[in-house]
């Protein structure tokens, strides 16, 4: 395709040099960079990635916490076609060691301060075969990315990058069981940073405190790359601590910050005593948190129940894919697929589910990444049908919106059916009396598995077991509905999250799963 | 590419469908159609067309005003990879022969009202050579659109279509000097329609009449193809009669209308008696033309002077690639490049200009046409060095906005030095004493061409000819600064609009063009 007609991630920066020359692209700490010198220090980091033989396809790892740095090897990488992985500080040294084994990065940097010793354990359990360039971050010496950036030329360098190779990578276990690193494309941030920037009324004159994880999608999306593609601000910080948080939000006149609603409340009441300015913020993500110290902005994204998670997404869909903003509120809980996406609620056989029948969410667009790297077998299963399969389960109202209703990764086998165990609770969650449900498999040998639901009733509510059943009888395919029923006060949970199926098998007699003893993973 | 990692325009249709099952997506006359009612339409004219021999890369001729059925004929070409050209209801008969020729349809949907006389000319111009399928749209015999459309099948054409392709073909003689068709791809609309839905606050409530001319780029961006891509809802009238107009805009509650400023103006002196109901209309393009009857809308286009033309761009670039929306007004009268644009003002050599220094603005990105039909020297010239020369004449100022200054295919030569009018007149115009000021030039025999000026000042203002030379050495290259300047009352317009430079070079003794005797068009 002709080169004039696409547009990379390091053009971003290329042209907001042009666009911008005055204006601050990132904030970190005593670092402020203005988009001409962003530009310049990715130019140096370029040519010494290129001259340390990082080239098209190559990867380099980040093994440490929030920085601007992130943003700088993202810009580089851009520029020559390779990938960065923003690692999870909070790997412990297996799981170090792990990924570093599975990314096969040329190019590690790595940070000292509070993760040195997890980092040295790490590298110690790889032994001597794995020869990756070691770069310290937090540190100016011979070994340092800064020593590192400086030995590269400033000039632009004259590679030709195709838009659509990965530059992103993030590591997720939410599907795959074991940690796999999901490649966002060039072409996935930039159509995220469009449909995002529409969604939270983002521009140039964005600030946004990004104290999220740099290596979860949800701090780029909310609002770190719509703010980058717009030649706006980002300001980073290494890790959340409130009291830090404060003074930074009035002196960087933040508009925007990704804070998970603890920290909003523990700034909410460190404020009432500081008196920080922060009358350029507005409350987007989890705004009722603020309690009225900032106003609520005024987003087709916040308006529309965004922040308070009306939408649907995951890594392997650069984030929120549905959500409310495109066309409002309405019956499924997610809301619309919104630009540059299409879902399909499909069967097992990739047929189209009718309106109002579950199946599971699968989506094709911009949006869509190019897969895990290095997991072939599972990329060619999850994009049968040309279709992306999120592993999710999900539904079309008839008044087109979606909902999400849990994952498809637990399933039961009853005869020769697949039940998904999130449609039955979704179900049986809808019966006026019931608070909370859960569906487990229990072996039968004739038919594999029976359903079985564990129920927690509201306070002074009352159903019987066949009012459950007859219930599901009456909203869902007869082979889905629970054959007993167990009432309990409470659903046990792991990590107070989750409900444990595994603890509710045990006390239930669980069991017989297609993908194993326990819980079903295969399809 | 992977097929689940890409949308199509026909993509878009289908999604609505799902999504908006309620929605109506065109108006038009007595014509309402569903999104449902559009994609089962679109598919059956794809499959007709395709039983027609029409397959991807085939091309479509629309010889008729403003309809529906061009959004049709879009939604069915994206669906089986073929493209639209909608032609320039107005063309004299040589000229439509001329676009048939050229474009070498399969397929030419025409309308007998109004034109079908010059149809009948031009085809009786074409001999018997040219064996389209000539369909009536305003009629419904044998021969006609809809019977043709009825004969389809209402199935999903199952068509992988490669989104790069092209789909919308608009014919524009502004550059080429002849008419030559555009190309504008599935990606080039759907990034157009994210980046201007941005800049316009255009989503799924958005009503759009559609009063400009569906063979040009404008009526498409504000706000067509972004009301199309969100689900909203596309009003076309056939004709520009503003009686008519009043009623559709209360009836359909539009929210946003393409109007050129005579007519606004009609409007408002109609609606002064009549009285329709245009609360949900907001004003965007020309605003103040308004007169307050409508409130002007409050979205980034229209804050930053979009409205009253404050951008750059043509149909090559999908309109607007440059606005004031981007960051905010500036020092250049085009503000700056938008989400998906790179901008450079580069010389003749490929090389980039210093902020300040006029040269040719070049553009690269997702809204950079493929090229022309059928003209592959054209497109090798004007794609060189991988960016895609706009041949209009522009500067990066100190602020990083662009500022339009003309066009670079009118050119003289002074010795080896090329000279562009506009670059010349832009600085003579800065001066304050110069109303208006015109540059041709004269032949002469050893350097080519002497640089001529033709200055009218303001009323009661003074200022030489020496004047004017010093202020342009002061500014500009000293070569690039007229020999000679002449005083004259008014400039001479063709059509009270264009400055008339063939009158002046007649008056003047201009000549010796590079590109011929008059003007030159060379470079």
């Amino acid at each position: 395709m002709n080169r004039a007609c696409r547009l990379t991630f390091g053009d971003l920066i290329r042209e907001h040099r042009r666009s911008y020359p005055d204006a601050i692209a990132l904030v970190d700490g005593e670092v402020r960079l203005t988009w001409p010198e962003l530009d310049e220090r990715t130019n140096r980091l370029a040519d010494a990635l290129t001259g340390a033989g990082v080239g098209p396809g190559d990867r380099i790892l980040w093994l440490g916490q929030n920085s601007f740095r992130i943003w700088e090897l993202l810009g580089a990488a851009a520029k020559i076609g390779a990938m960065v992985c923003p690692g999870y500080w909070r790997w412990a040294a297996p799981e170090m060691a792990y990924a570093i084994e599975d990314f096969d990065p040329r190019v590690i940097v790595w940070q000292d301060e509070e993760i040195g010793d997890t980092v040295a354990k790490a590298r110690a359990e790889l032994g001597s075969e794995h020869r990756a360039l070691w770069l310290r971050h937090d540190d100016e010496g011979a070994e340092s990315y800064e020593a590192f950036l400086a030995s590269g030329s400033p000039e632009n360098p004259q590679i030709d990058v195709d838009p659509d190779s990965a530059l992103l990578v993030i590591y997720t276990a939410a599907i795959t069981g074991r940690q796999s690193g999901s490649m966002l494309s060039h072409r996935n941030l930039l159509a995220m940073g469009a449909s995002a920037a529409w969604m939270g009324d983002i521009g140039q004159e964005t600030a946004f405190l990004g104290a999220g994880p740099m290596f979860h999608i949800g701090n780029y999306q909310f609002w770190g790359i719509p703010a980058f593609v717009h030649g706006g601000k980002n300001v980073v910080v290494r890790r959340v601590i409130a009291e830090e948080l404060l003074p930074v939000l009035a002196a960087e006149r933040c508009t925007h910050a990704y804070l998970m609603p603890p920290t909003i409340a523990q700034l909410v009441a460190l404020n009432r005593e500081a008196g920080h300015d922060l009358s350029q913020l507005r409350a987007s993500v989890a705004a009722p948190v603020w309690e009225g110290m900032v106003p609520t902005d005024t987003s087709r994204f916040t308006r529309n129940g965004g922040g308070e998670g009306r939408g649907y997404g995951q890594t392997e869909v650069t984030g929120f894919a549905v959500t409310g903003a495109y066309g409002g509120t309405g019956t499924g809980n997610a809301g619309r697929p919104g630009l540059f996406t299409s879902v399909r609620i499909l069967d097992s056989g990739g047929r189209e589910c009718e309106t109002g029948e579950a199946g599971e969410i699968c989506v094709r667009g911009d949006l869509v990444h190019l897969g895990y790297w290095n997991r072939p077998e599972i990329n060619e299963e999850r994009f049968r049908f040309d279709w992306w399969h999120t592993t999710d389960l999900g539904r079309r109202e008839a008044d087109g919106t979606i909902s999400f209703l849990g994952t498809t990764t637990r399933m039961l086998k009853s005869a020769a059916e697949n039940i998904f165990p999130a449609e039955v609770e979704n179900c049986i969650e809808s019966h006026p009396a019931v608070k909370e449900a859960a569906v487990i498999g229990v072996p039968n040998e004739r038919w594999a598995q029976d359903v079985k639901a564990v129920v927690v009733l509201r306070d002074g509510a009352e159903a019987t077991a066949e009012d459950i059943i007859e219930h599901c009888r009456a909203r869902i395919a007869s082979y889905k509905k629970p054959k007993t029923v167990e009432f309990i006060d409470a659903l046990p949970r792991t990590g107070g999250y989750a409900k444990d199926y595994e603890a509710l098998d045990a006390r239930f007699g669980g069991g017989g799963y297609p993908g194993g003893d326990t819980l079903g993973a295969g399809r």
